[in-house]
C-alpha cells in the first residue's frame, strides 16, 4: 500500500498546533461537561457504613439531634461558675459526673462538680476548670474543696461545648456527590447511619487496541509487546471509584475495532486505548466516526498527550462519554488522569469532578514548551520532619514509553504553555499519580 | 469516691509540658519504629496483578528483557539514516512497518521506511523523521518518495528508542515494599507479572471504651452518644493497607478493658480509642501496664493530641505495638495519620512508611502555639486551571469533638512548635486527610 497523506495530517501539522485547544481549554470543556452529568442521577445502592469508604454519598447525611446533643466538657476537671472560680474562692466538690451519666445538677453555690472529658456539664455550671489548672484540698469527712490555681482565671463558656454549638438537628453535614473518607464516615457513624445510599459505581469498558499487543501472560515475539494499558487503565479506573470492565484487545482492522466498540457501548463509559495518532493504521477515530459518535476534540496542546479524543456516542438515546487515550503508557495514564477521570467521576455522582492539584517545591529545573502544556514525569518526596515543602524532581526518562521511568514516578509536575522553564526552588503544581 | 490527683497528673501540668516528647521527637521515634518493622518480615501472599492495586510489594518487579526490547520508533513517520534525510534528499520509500510486526530492513541507501509508533525501526536506519515533517510525492507506478521539510534536520536517534535504553534484561524496576499504584501495575504487566507477590496485610484490632458510647444503630440516651471512632479507625486502616477487626466496645472498667486488651493482642498491632487522658476513669494505661506493656510515651507536645500512648506489649514472644489514641474523634484521626498509620505501614512492608506531607497557600491565617505543634482541621481546594497554588483556609471548629467540623476537613494545617502564626498567603505544609 502507498504513503498516502490522509486529511487529518494537516491536524498535526506542527504549523497548525494553535488549531487545537490549549490544555486549560480542553480540560475547562471537559470538567463542564463532567460536571454536568450530575443530573444523569447514577443508580442509587444502600451500602453497609463500614463498607462505604471512598463511595459517592447519594442522599446527604443530617444531624439527627442537635450536636452536641447537651453542653459537653471537652476537659476532665471541674465544673463551676466561671465568676465563683475566677474570684479564687475555694469551692466544694459536690458529686462527680462521667461521660454518659445522666446530666447532674443544680449546681449549688460556691461549689463545683468533677467532670470528665465528654460527660454532659451539669446545670448551674458555665465553664470547666482543668484538672490540670485547680489546687486540691481534702476535708476530714472526705469532702473535698478546689480552687483556681493562683492568678488562673477562667471565662464563662471555657472547655465546654454548648448544645447545638457544632450543628442543629436536621443540619445537612455531608453533602450527596461528596467522597466518603473517614471524617465523613464518622459523621454518619455519630448520626445514626448504620447504611448509607451511595452511586452505584460506573461500568467502564476498556478497550485496547494493537497488533503488536500480547496478553500479560504470554511472552511477547520479537517486535511485540504486552498489553500493559489495559490493567493500568483498570486500576485507575478503580481508583476513581468506577467498576472496569477489560475487553479483549483489538487488532489494527476497522472491522474488529467496530464490533469490539459495539460491546464495549453497553458501559457507562467509555476508554479506548491506541489506535488515535496520527499513523495510518489508527483507525479508531474514523470507525467511531462511522458509528455516529460526536467529537468535543481529537487533540489537545499538551505533552504527552496530544492525539488525545474526546466524544460521546449514543446507545439507544442514552449518551456514552468517550476518550481515545493515546496507545503510550505515560500518555495514556497523563490523560486519564487529567481529563477521563474527571468524566468518571461525573457520572459517578461526584460534586466536583476536576482532578486536584497539589503543590510542591522543585529541587531540578523543568523545561516548559512554547506551544503545549507539559506534564513531566516527576517524583515527589517530603521529609514528615524537615518541616520543608515537599520536594519534586522529574525523573530520567526515554519519552512515553517508558515504563522503567514511570514506575518511578508518583506525579506530573505541570509546566503551562509558553513557561520556558520553572526553576529549582519553585514551587509548581503537581497532578499527583 | 472523694477526688485524688493521681501521680499521672503532674505529667500533664502545663509547667511540666516540656517533659513531653515534641511532635517532631515523638514523630521521629515512631517512623524509625516503623522503618525496623521491615525485619519482621510479614507473610506473603501471591495475588493476581489486577488485584494488586494498592498492595505492598514483597518481591521486586524485574525486567525480563530488555526495554525496548527493539529500537522502537516513538513517532508515526520514516525510518531513515539521519545524514541522508538532514542533506534534504528525496528518499525512496522501500515499505512500510507497523507496531507489532517482525523488524524489517536492512535500509537500501537513500531510502526510507515508512513506520508508526511502536514499531521496531528497521536495521540501518538510525531516525524517525516525524509524519508532520516530511514532503511527500508519488510516482507513476504508486511508488513514493518523501523528503524531509525545507529547512528540517534529523538528528542520529531522533524519534527512536534504542533496544535497552529505558532498562536492561533483569533489572530491578520496582523494590519490594513499594505500594502498587498505576504505574508500577503497568510496570508489572509489560514484564509478564500476571500474579505477583505482596505483603499480607497486618490484621489490626481497634477498641473503644467509654461508658457514654452506644452503637452506631442504636439511639443514644441523654448523655450518650454514638460509637464513632470504631468505624472511623477501621476506614483509616483500611485506607492505609491494614485488616481492620473492630471489637465490641468495652466499658470504663478495669476488669473488661483487661479482658477485651487480651482478645485484641491477638492482632498484629493494637488500636485502643478513648482512656488514656488523665480523668480518673482513664483505666487504659494501668491496666495496660499491668499487663506487661512497655510505653515508648505516653503525651506529645501536639495539639490535638496531647495524650496520645504509644507502645508495645508481648504476645508469646511476638511484639504487638499498640497506640492509645484519644477519644476525641478530631484528636483520634490526627494522631492516628501521624503516628499509628506509620507503624501500620511499616509492619504491611511498606519501604517509607512516615506519613506524607504537601504543601499549599494559607487563604486565611493559622495561629501556633509557643509549647505545641498544631494540627489544624482545614480544607484545601485547588482550581484545576487558575494555574495558582491549592489553597488551604481552617474549618471552623469548636474543639476535637466536633464531627460536624470534621466532615468539612480534608487535610490538616501543620504550624510547627514556636510558630505564632502562619499568614496569609504564606506555603504551608499540610496533612492529607
Amino acid at each position: 500500500m502507498p504513503f498516502e497523506p490522509r486529511a487529518k495530517v494537516t491536524f498535526y501539522n506542527p504549523h497548525m498546533v494553535a488549531a487545537l485547544p490549549s490544555f486549560p481549554e480542553a480540560a475547562r470543556a471537559v470538567y463542564d461537561y463532567a460536571a454536568q452529568l450530575l443530573a444523569h442521577a447514577p443508580r442509587l445502592e444502600r451500602v453497609p457504613l463500614q463498607a462505604a469508604t471512598g463511595r459517592i454519598l447519594a442522599r446527604p447525611i443530617r444531624a439527627d439531634r442537635d450536636m452536641p446533643a447537651f453542653s459537653r466538657s471537652t476537659r476532665d476537671g471541674f465544673a463551676v461558675r466561671a465568676r465563683e472560680a475566677s474570684a479564687g474562692e475555694w469551692l466544694h466538690v459536690r458529686g462527680s459526673i462521667r461521660a454518659g451519666q445522666a446530666p447532674a445538677g443544680p449546681l449549688p453555690a460556691v461549689s463545683a462538680w468533677e467532670i470528665m472529658t465528654g460527660a454532659a456539664v451539669p446545670e448551674g455550671a458555665d465553664a470547666v476548670a482543668m484538672l490540670e489548672h485547680v489546687e486540691s484540698a481534702h476535708g476530714e469527712n472526705e469532702a473535698s474543696r478546689i480552687r483556681l490555681a493562683h492568678r488562673r482565671k477562667l471565662n464563662g463558656g471555657e472547655n465546654v461545648v454548648s448544645a447545638g454549638a457544632e450543628a442543629h438537628a436536621g443540619e445537612e453535614l455531608v453533602a450527596a456527590g461528596s467522597c466518603l473518607g473517614c471524617s465523613q464516615i464518622a459523621a454518619a457513624a455519630t448520626c445514626g447511619y448504620d447504611k448509607v445510599d451511595v452511586f452505584a459505581r460506573p461500568r467502564v469498558a476498556i478497550l485496547t487496541t494493537g497488533d503488536e499487543l500480547v496478553p500479560v501472560g504470554e511472552t511477547p515475539g520479537p517486535s511485540q509487546i504486552r498489553n500493559s494499558n489495559a490493567l493500568m487503565l483498570a486500576a485507575l479506573v478503580n481508583q476513581s471509584g468506577g467498576d472496569a470492565w477489560v475487553l479483549p484487545v483489538v487488532r489494527d482492522e476497522s472491522k474488529a475495532i467496530a464490533s469490539a466498540l459495539q460491546s464495549a457501548m453497553q458501559a457507562d463509559m467509555l476508554l479506548i486505548s491506541g489506535g488515535v495518532s496520527a499513523g495510518k493504521f489508527d483507525l479508531v477515530e474514523p470507525v467511531l466516526s462511522q458509528l455516529g459518535a460526536r467529537f468535543h476534540f481529537t487533540g489537545v496542546r499538551m505533552q504527552p498527550g496530544k492525539p488525545l479524543v474526546f466524544g460521546e456516542i449514543d446507545r439507544g438515546g442514552v449518551v456514552v462519554p468517550l476518550f481515545g487515550l493515546p496507545g503510550n503508557p505515560i500518555s495514556s495514564a497523563a490523560t486519564y488522569l487529567l481529563f477521563a477521570s474527571a468524566v468518571l467521576r461525573g457520572l459517578a455522582g461526584v460534586q466536583q469532578p476536576a482532578p486536584h492539584f497539589a503543590a510542591a517545591q522543585l529541587s531540578r529545573e523543568a523545561r516548559g514548551k512554547p506551544n503545549l502544556t507539559r506534564f513531566i514525569p516527576s517524583a515527589v518526596t517530603s521529609d514528615p520532619l524537615s518541616g520543608e515543602l515537599a520536594q519534586v524532581a522529574p525523573v530520567p526518562w526515554q519519552g512515553s514509553g517508558d515504563l522503567a521511568a514511570f514506575a518511578r514516578a508518583n506525579c506530573f509536575i505541570v509546566v503551562p504553555e509558553g513557561t520556558d522553564r520553572l526553576a529549582e526552588n519553585d514551587v509548581a503544581r503537581i497532578l499527583p499519580i
